[in-house]
């Protein structure tokens, strides 16, 4: 029996495809003439290139193309922000993979061998691989005139003045792993010119507006004339946000060379080893608080690696920036987050953004507090969350929103079992029970740093037989967003589900979207879609009022059939439509969403920073075996703030993701690295949560209190759904063992040095005043 | 130097890819797993099936489907308008290459050998084939109940009292032939289940949502999941109409049983034998005048030669009605058009859609009155042309546009040396000379009959570079309306035609926008464009006018700039489309086109019959070969009443191909039958013009005076340009032999007959009363 839900409970329409193999991925597009691609990577992470010998790799048969940096037909630049890495490199390597040779031929066979055939010889140059030292006056220079790449702040209140005045003063570093976005898919593109002059690109990705502009850009043309479709995504995460533009204008710059349609498919161990990652940040996190409890301040450091380009690495630490006080409010803040370049792994959006890192600092943090109070962590999170009286965001801003968290801490305590797990007595053997929260605050929706690509379109055209074709410009990467683009469109019409087809992105058929990211395509394609029905309603309601002889405004369309509310006057939405068509009425509209233009100081943090918020909070308990430091996870618990859910399934499916993800993050997902690169690249070293590492229940309890902005008051759930998750492993991982966690992922070995680390050398220390 | 148009002199979008060759059309698809279909046809025109015997073309190994009636995963019938025609014959035959078996196999060569191994055993039935005798009692009745599918009719005045006062009667019994669209490609389409359980349908075609509703009605889909895409269409002429719905329900129902994409292309001796034609038509003319050159009356039987199935023929039936009487106010008409059933070929659209037939009769008689009165064929047509004082055409309507016939004659007669050829001495060798002229009226867009389906759509997106997507639901089918579209909208907007991409149709793409026929694609398509820029225009002059600090009254934008008409403010289309992006305002928009509704008396013809009219007019010298009855061209004047001109190159594109059109269907294009059955399908045999059949010289003079429903003024040029060609050569050849000319094509051998017939025997008779 379903509990939660505003859809009709039909099947995903992507599910059947899916599950039997039926869905066409980029990788199953064989178009005539079709060429493989491929690349030749660099294998140091830092280096000056002495030369490139491509001509053997020339005379492999069957080889097209083979381009270096001088070969290119177009700019040799990129960047979604910061246009700072080269297309193909031709001086100085700064990361491992950067990409060297390009190669089309016609077999993968043939590329392999003119891959090998490829003699590159660099000089290596000292590399940057500790983000700490990135800053350092002798630190190699990775990228540009310095390895800061930005710099954002919080600056609330006075801090100083908080730490003078504090009780107890709680600090910590924190060294927060990165992560592998282990897409089922990995990256793949289909680049081809059309014989008009126009180009066609198939590719896997959430943003395919971020494909077009950069393949425009890159083989200088109109962007009218590049036509991107995305194909079947296998998952994002985002991995495929604006990564995909480096394939797409590699397999288009092969293709334009070539005069033929190039496909480039990542292999697993290349994607894992050059794509980007979750950012390993480094927070170091001072609190300053009163002995009741109080927090008055704290003070922030955060080291975001972004590797060697800085790609979104700025804008996920403006999320991660505003984010790292967490849901509470605290009268003195300063937040200093810095970016900067290394040799490391290439950093990147993640299903997060940046927020899962803090929030393990901050969430963290409070229960050291709790610990030193002698309180219970939820006392603590009472005293300090925001609420109706105390409503204020580190932004300064006072939520609408705020009583909801008291509510979600009501619900996680309870749902949890909390009273029972956190109080039973402490173990003392070779396995140690324990349970942790984590709770956070979510800005839903871009970044007011963003705000320029928050719009969104939803182009409806309903045919004369009463079907409803939707095209959304947010992508369904795996997340369910087509089913509920359809269940959306068919409550706000009026009828039955199985009316309305909804397509995936192709960029002829809708305006540039924005990306699908942020949580935001439920929010920012369901107000489209809202739009959208509100300008084509009102055209149908006033034939079918007319078809019944009575006034528009009597009239309601609702399950399929237009009615007055004393049921006197019947006629059915294809009636309806039939007749529309007869009336030659224009069937199409394109909706439209736009949020509201927010102020933002980015000096100080201070202003509007997110359209609104969502609340989340996990509780996971674990036991600990002290001999092997491994951890397993007993149970978790889900509890969110979703404004409302529009389907049971999609909102559950995405909290099992969500909180499996987070613990694969949080226990098991560790890359090794050595000097910049990945050493397990590849599934059989990295290892990712499989059906065996699951809890045995996910309990879930979902806060229905509806967003005014949100379409039928829904919030999104993409990334609140992972971000509390790893603090609050950290949290239980601290109340099993007793010992501060300062450090993620807990894998064994980590444990183990958690465990045996003296009170001396342990990083975190509790000053008491 | 240019002397028409509004275009910017670029070439047209789509030429460099079809003169190269690199163009795709349907048959250069080849997704992954496509198989081959194949269709067994009947090869006698009338019969009952015994037995279809398919056990041996199963065994052909590679063979998937060999689907005869009984194994149809549809409904077995269809048909444009009426439901006559099934999908595979079950029981009897009516026409040659009617239906039996379709086949799917893995090649070309193994389906070719399934189509050898099917054994049909047929009963020979009795035919008819005299589309004169189809309502004889005795006749077999070819489908339904009886052979007369419809009957249109004119009925204005009293022709009764007419022919009582008549000082003249001119009576004629005109055969006129049909004539083999010859498209450039032949029919084609590719379809595909996709994973999701809709459906994509590639189709060469010019009405793809005709395919679309078709598809979705055979597979029992909702229109939203049939996804019809036209590909580069080498050619239509109305050939391509209603046609494609067969070969695609054919490739449907081949790709349903097999799961797998199915390619239908048909041979060109099959889509010769088997696809629509140009209808052969019997016209009796009775014209009743007086002695001063007033025509007082008309009286017409039609008989329009419809083959097996109804198809569209009703609906060209519909124009030739009311198209019979030609460009004169005439008090007195009746006229009755009867669409028959036969086992002849399949009648259908083609360019001109029953008009040229007609034509063909009344400018004969009106030339035959001007011989009998000693008047010249100019004087009798300004004496009986509608004209600001006579502005009645034979719907009884009053013509806004009635003023520009007797300007096209003056130029027509101007133009075309008149004149000197005509007064030149008779000549009596071997080699004789003619003039002669046909004008017509012509009604532009649908007949009034059809007004359910007039309606268009526009969808244009402006990209933030600047650059704007336009797609549009009317087709290129090689007429130019991708260039048409593109001048227009870039003329509206009043920005560079570069920054301008027309899309061919996907029906995802834009709503339902009726057929690409009766010349309505720059009218009704062009309207859809000014809709859509009447609503985008404003939304970029408001915030240009924000930029510049003006009110957006005082701006314009031309040439792609934004300025006030003092040339102070400045400010580029591009910097405002940029702009325009970062406010996130709405940057697309869906234009609709609708014509205003008609009232028509279907009983008498009386009504609104189109939503405006033009005029044309050609004159065609000839000299005739005595000896050999051969007629060659000598030289063609075209003028046309066309509103505006929008591209000179196109418009003189399409006089070109309609005049050199129309000269194959007048001298040398010829249907030669038995029983049914074309004996000469192939261009071996029926021959169609090459550049050597063309005249040395087509001399064109637009009239160009704005059509106030016209986009800029525009009217159609696409059937005009064919239309009147064949009457000017009639009536050429009868002035250069003296001898009514009353059949078509003339070829040497109709020629010599017309030249050996006495005087007894000539079907025309001039009764003098």
């Amino acid at each position: 029996m379903k509990k939660y839900g505003i859809d009709q409970g039909l099947p995903r329409p992507d599910a059947h495809a899916k599950v039997t193999g039926k869905a066409r991925y980029v990788n199953d597009y064989h178009p005539p003439k079709m060429l493989i691609g491929g690349i030749v990577g660099s294998p140091v992470a830092s280096g000056r290139i002495k030369s490139i010998d491509v001509s053997e790799a020339r005379r492999v048969p069957g080889i097209h193309a083979v381009l270096t940096a001088d070969d290119l037909p177009g700019p040799n630049s990129m960047g979604i922000i910061y246009d700072d890495q080269p297309v193909l490199v031709k001086d100085r390597v700064r990361m491992v993979g950067d990409r060297l040779v390009l190669i089309a031929g016609e077999t993968r066979e043939a590329v392999e061998e003119a891959k090998r055939r490829v003699k590159v010889d660099i000089e290596p140059l000292p590399g940057l691989y500790d983000v700490t030292r990135a800053l350092d006056p002798d630190a190699p220079v990775v990228n540009g005139d310095s390895n800061l790449i930005r710099e954002f702040k919080v600056i609330h209140g006075d801090v100083e003045s908080a730490a003078h005045d504090a009780e107890i003063t709680i600090s910590g570093e924190y060294h927060i792993g990165g992560q592998e976005h282990a897409y089922l898919e990995p990256q793949g593109t289909l680049a081809f010119p059309e014989a008009d002059g126009s180009w066609t690109v198939y590719v896997t990705a959430q943003c395919p507006f971020y494909v077009r502009a950069a393949v425009a850009r890159f083989l200088k043309l109109p962007i009218s004339m590049v036509h991107v479709v995305q194909t079947v995504t296998g998952g994002g995460f985002g991995g495929k946000e604006d990564y995909p533009n480096e394939p797409a204008v590699c397999a288009a710059a092969l293709a334009k060379v070539t005069g033929r349609p190039v496909k480039l498919i990542y292999a697993r161990d290349y994607d894992m080893q050059v794509t980007t990652k979750r950012h390993p940040m480094v927070i170091r996190h001072t609190l300053h608080a009163r002995r009741d409890g109080k927090v008055v301040g704290v003070d922030l450091e955060i080291l975001v690696d972004a590797g060697a380009y800085a790609g979104l690495s700025t804008v996920v630490a403006e999320r991660a920036n505003i984010s790292s006080v967490g849901p509470y409010e605290i009268p003195n803040i300063r937040v200093s987050t810095k970016v900067l370049y290394t040799n490391n792994l290439f950093g990147g959006p993640y299903r997060g953004f940046g927020a899962p890192q803090v929030a393990a600092a901050h969430e963290s943090q409070m229960d050291r507090l709790a610990s030193a109070l002698g309180m219970d962590p939820f006392e603590v999170r009472r005293i300090n969350g925001v609420s109706r009286e105390h409503p204020m965001f580190a932004s300064g801003e006072n939520l609408p929103q705020a009583h909801i968290y008291p509510e979600l801490l009501d619900r996680l305590e309870e749902l949890s079992g909390w009273k029972q797990y956190r109080n039973q007595p402490a173990s003392s053997g070779r396995y140690r029970e324990g349970i942790g929260i984590g709770t956070i605050i979510y800005g839903v929706n871009l970044h007011s740093g963003g705000q320029r690509l928050d719009r969104s379109a939803a182009y409806i055209i309903v045919q004369q037989d009463g079907s409803v074709n939707v095209a959304v410009g947010v992508t369904e990467m795996g997340q369910g967003a087509l089913a509920a683009m359809r269940t959306m469109a068919a409550r706000a019409l009026g009828i039955s589900e199985d009316l309305i087809y909804v397509t995936q992105v192709d960029t002829n058929q809708v305006p540039d979207s924005g990306p699908t990211v942020a949580s935001r395509a439920t929010v920012s394609g369901g107000r489209a879609i809202l739009d959208a029905v509100s300008k084509l309603r009102p055209r149908f309601l006033e034939v079918a009022a007319d078809m019944l002889g009575v006034s528009p405004g009597a009239l309601d369309l609702r399950d399929g059939v237009f009615s007055t509310s004393d049921g006197s006057a019947l006629v059915s939405w294809p009636e309806v439509t039939a007749e529309y068509y007869v009336r030659r009425l224009n069937p199409a509209v394109v909706g439209w969403f736009r949020s509201p233009d927010r102020e933002y100081d980015h000096d100080t943090g201070q202003g509007r920073a997110y359209m609104f918020y969502a609340f989340a909070g996990h509780a996971v308990r674990v036991r600990v075996d002290t001999e092997t430091g491994k951890v397993d996870v007993l149970d978790v618990t889900a509890v969110h703030d979703v404004g409302r859910v529009i389907s049971e399934v999609g909102i559950e499916g995405q909290v099992h993701g969500g909180v499996i993800q987070g613990l694969g993050w949080a226990l098991l997902e560790e890359f090794r690295m050595k000097e910049g690169r990945m050493l397990n690249a590849g599934f059989t070293d990295y290892l990712i949560p499989t059906a065996m590492d699951a809890p045995a229940d996910i309990k879930m309890y979902f806060i229905e209190d509806p967003e005014p902005q949100g379409p039928f008051g829904a919030k999104g759930i993409g990334e609140p759904s992972f971000i509390s998750v790893g603090a609050a492993v950290m949290n239980a991982v601290y109340h099993a063992l007793g010992t501060e966690v300062d450090i993620l992922p807990l894998t064994p070995e980590n444990v183990w040095r958690l465990m045996n680390r003296s009170a001396g050398n342990n990083a975190a220390r509790e000053d008491e005043k």
